[in-house]
């Protein structure tokens, strides 16, 4: 699976937050970056890019309860009726970064709205174009965040951008063992740490089995 | 009460219907007219005009479930913290043309989401800004509608725009009445006739005061 993160913000080289993201995933073998605010917008050249990606992330800071008026320029002018059709089976995430807690965004708070509420147009649109949309992955006030914090949000992040599986856990320790597999074999760690960390995520994962077995056992003998 | 229409249209001098729309709004003494297509931005200039008025509304043809970029890009370019503090106590309402059904916007629908939900980014930003967020004025399909059909909407389009409350159907009837005796004013139409209609609106209208009082005695009797 290979994931486009398209990118638009105003002035993202000039973002620690946007660039804490992206030098996250540059490693990343099957993510690839396209900037919106650097590349004129070619119809027939960006339709063909999208398309080869299964994955497709907008990446922006929220503006007036949006995105950036770049994105949409983007999408008024790339998409038509044709093109969504091949969209079909793709799939559609949102990466928001925003100076507000994302608690604000609720009913009786400042913000009033969720965010699912907030960027319905997204999902409206992932529905046209049949494509599942993916849960936003929203990254409130990273500035102020301590620096583990900050660090388990960006392993999050690649997860979101690049795991085959949103929605599972099992599937987010496979990833886990995938990188660390791949940085393994790229001589980028102590390999001996490496095969320590593997063996015990192997194991948690075979107790983990074992215990998802037996509830499931439990499940069917009460129905 | 001051009504400014903002226009977003790549191309509203083509468009039929915001011709339509355009045109039976131009002799309204207090609703004026700002194209974003033709004039380029200027954040002070575009701030004060807004100041000016009461009732804002942006109008545009739904393009991917939002309006055309060009509105975002102009809310981006003159909205800030400062600006939004002087909204307070306006409204801001929403006229959006489409090429689908409105019953097509709903849960089970094609389009899944009712119109409510898809412009929510517009009502957070009138929660942010303080202003009253008026119900949304839904233009679809009008080249179908039969001549008759499109007369009416074009007479609630009038009131949208400039009634004082667009909640009240009494109001809407005082708006009738006003617009009239300014036409009759104006010697635009038959003046006998002119007075009939003033005269058994006028009448309609002692009828329904009384019933209102009547309705609300026999509410208080029953508390």
């Amino acid at each position: 699976m290979k994931t486009l993160i398209i990118i638009a913000h105003p002035e993202s080289r000039d973002s620690n937050t946007q660039q804490f993201l992206i030098s996250s995933v540059e490693a990343l073998d099957k993510v690839d970056i396209h900037y919106l605010d650097e590349n004129t917008v070619n119809k027939s050249e960006d339709q063909k890019l999208v398309l080869s990606y299964e994955r497709i992330i907008f990446q922006f800071p929220m503006y007036w309860y949006s995105a950036p008026y770049q994105l949409k320029k983007w999408i008024d002018e790339i998409f038509d009726d044709s093109f969504i059709k091949n969209l079909k089976g793709k799939e559609l995430g949102l990466v928001v970064t925003m100076g507000l807690s994302k608690e604000d965004f609720s009913a009786g708070r400042s913000e009033k709205f969720t965010l699912s509420e907030i960027f319905r147009p997204f999902e409206a649109l992932a529905n046209k174009c049949q494509m599942t949309y993916l849960p936003i992955f929203p990254v409130d006030l990273f500035s102020y965040l301590k620096e583990e914090d900050q660090k388990k949000l960006l392993v999050d992040y690649q997860i979101y951008v690049s795991n085959e599986n949103n929605h599972s856990f099992k599937s987010k320790e496979t990833w886990f063992l995938n990188r660390l597999k791949e940085l393994s074999g790229k001589n980028k760690l102590n390999k001996e740490q490496v095969n320590h960390v593997i063996e015990s995520l192997t194991n948690n994962r075979d107790t983990l089995d074992d215990l998802l077995i037996l509830v499931q056992e439990m499940r069917s003998g009460d129905e």
